[in-house]
């Protein structure tokens, strides 16, 4: 027996439309259906005060409440942290979470991609860096940090602005010949605008800039062979330079103390992605900090919404920077 | 049409045994059955070559071919590593993984349970410290770390050879008056036997050593004051520390550092857990470490073995020492 209090359904909505369920159900899916009786659907959900479920809209009908997280890794701190973050988003929202650790195995990703067509998953939030991974436009499917291709959101950090702030940071840091250095993918993606935004930023702040970037592959005795064709006399003609993350960064900063140069004082190093000791500890090094808890809130909520196609192709989110050490910061130590 | 060569199928044992379906089912999965019934099918399987899948056995029927993981974050270096290598381990099995960031949340921890009871999972791999969470006998369970009750196998590491190793190493490099840190969960746990592993090995060496073990929530200055009640004359009274994780080590390191104490010149020091920077390079410091790929092997195939009743209450598997700066190994560094 319904009572007088209790919440309206889809089914009193039909009923109070005098259409079929079916036509309600399309129309608070966004599904096509003809005016006239969208029109008595609306009116009736408003008569009744019918609250639509948010995340039934655009999602199909016949949900799992799961979603397929693709990742290469959760060993990578920035990889980890992202996972953590989707899936606590994802927990609070009643949802499941498929973690795929994909290794970049191509076979692995497109199972998981099948597994969406199939309706096995509502959705899959993927980071891939696999060209010939194939998403249908159909498929409910959020990217992180590379364009997937059209109708496909992408969710990043603000990567150019990243590295504008770097370039700017050191500036204000006092240091006035800079390198940036770069290990990654040649494949389009987000972080590569990292690059340019630095640039930007030598140009608009009069730094003079230098630039090493190395493909996939290539080894990381090319940085040390790069700074170590720049020390004159002892001394490094760098006063400060910007590494691609802070993964990169750890590791020039061992290349400098080979080399004798001193971090911070000789010359002052900032990251990328605001990697911590231990995951909650103090920052690696000075770092432009990603918010990965945004990133992930982002992606869940576009995704659970539904409607790929009405979304924005490309959303970048906010970038801070923070003192790690690595830099020389005029007015003490922000931490 | 089933041709000559096509794999035998549990309806053409059943066929030949001259029984139902549902008794060769039940022998499969070491249900009970009557004896005489057991022979023929077991005859039947052996004439006719039928191949087990070893999966079916124990794990109930109706299977999802999906596990759910119960981990605090993935955060935590360690905890990021072992939900990577357990990923992995079920994706090579053709496994789903359901991934559950409890953040220690009974709710949610309980929620997953449920799951498996009503067999939406297969069953699950928990590291948890929820003395209350309630886990039936019935549910394939592997806890990690934490017994969680009779008839669940619980995989650790060789916890108190572990303690015993950092001892002996720390004998081995010179040391004679050490001390033990400890923070952590006062609930019978695994990790808890690295203290009584480490007595015994300063006692078998004739090491001289102090404890200080701080209670859940104690804050790490008890351990700044412990230490600096042990310096004399500028000179800090030990010469060899053990923390129980390379995290507490990592902040020892820096209490360390503010005594004006050197690692390793004077107090050398070693942790436990094996943690590296970014994942992957270098350890964090000397360590103690677990073999997490194998924790993680361990606990996939023992749970879709099923069966867990016939199963070992406890597994602990073997742990090794590597250096990590923080010891003055005599015979050059190890890496």
């Amino acid at each position: 027996m319904k009572t007088e209090n209790s919440a309206p359904t889809m089914k009193d909505v039909a009923k109070e439309a005098g259409v079929a369920l079916g036509t309600v159900s399309k129309v608070v899916n966004g599904l096509p259906v003809g005016d006239s009786y969208r029109l008595r659907v609306e009116e009736a959900i408003q008569k009744l005060n019918y609250q639509v479920n948010s995340y039934a809209q655009g999602l199909k009908a016949n949900r799992t409440h799961t979603v397929a997280l693709l990742i290469p890794n959760t060993v990578s701190p920035f990889f980890a942290s992202l996972t953590y973050y989707i899936n606590i988003a994802l927990l609070k929202r009643k949802y499941r979470m498929l973690l795929c650790s994909t290794d970049s195995d191509l076979g692995l990703e497109q199972e998981y991609v099948n597994m969406a067509q199939q309706n096995k998953v509502d959705g899959i939030i993927g980071l891939t860096y696999n060209p010939n991974l194939v998403v249908d436009e159909s498929i409910p499917f959020i990217a992180i940090d590379r364009s997937m291709g059209p109708k496909i959101p992408c969710v990043a950090s603000d990567n150019f602005a990243g590295g504008q702030l770097a370039a700017e940071k050191l500036a204000d840091l006092g240091c006035k010949n800079v390198a940036f250095l770069r290990t990654g993918s040649s494949l389009t993606n987000e972080p590569n605008k990292r690059k340019a935004g630095f640039e930007n930023g030598c140009l608009v702040r009069g730094l003079n800039y230098e630039m090493k970037i190395l493909n996939d592959g290539e080894p990381h005795e090319e940085f040390e062979k790069f700074l170590s064709e720049h020390i004159d006399r002892g001394k490094l003609t760098f006063d400060g330079i910007f590494c691609v993350t802070d993964d990169l960064a750890y590791s020039v900063i061992q290349i400098l103390h080979k080399l004798n140069q001193k971090v911070p004082e000789d010359v002052q190093i900032i990251g990328f992605d605001g990697i911590r000791h231990f995951g909650i500890k103090d920052y690696v090094c000075s770092t432009i900090v990603q918010p990965v808890s945004e990133i992930a809130e982002m992606c869940v909520e576009l995704l659970l919404q539904g409607n790929m196609q009405t979304k924005p192709p490309l959303i970048c989110l906010p970038v801070s920077y923070s003192y790690g050490g690595t830099t020389s910061e005029s007015f003490g130590r922000q931490e």
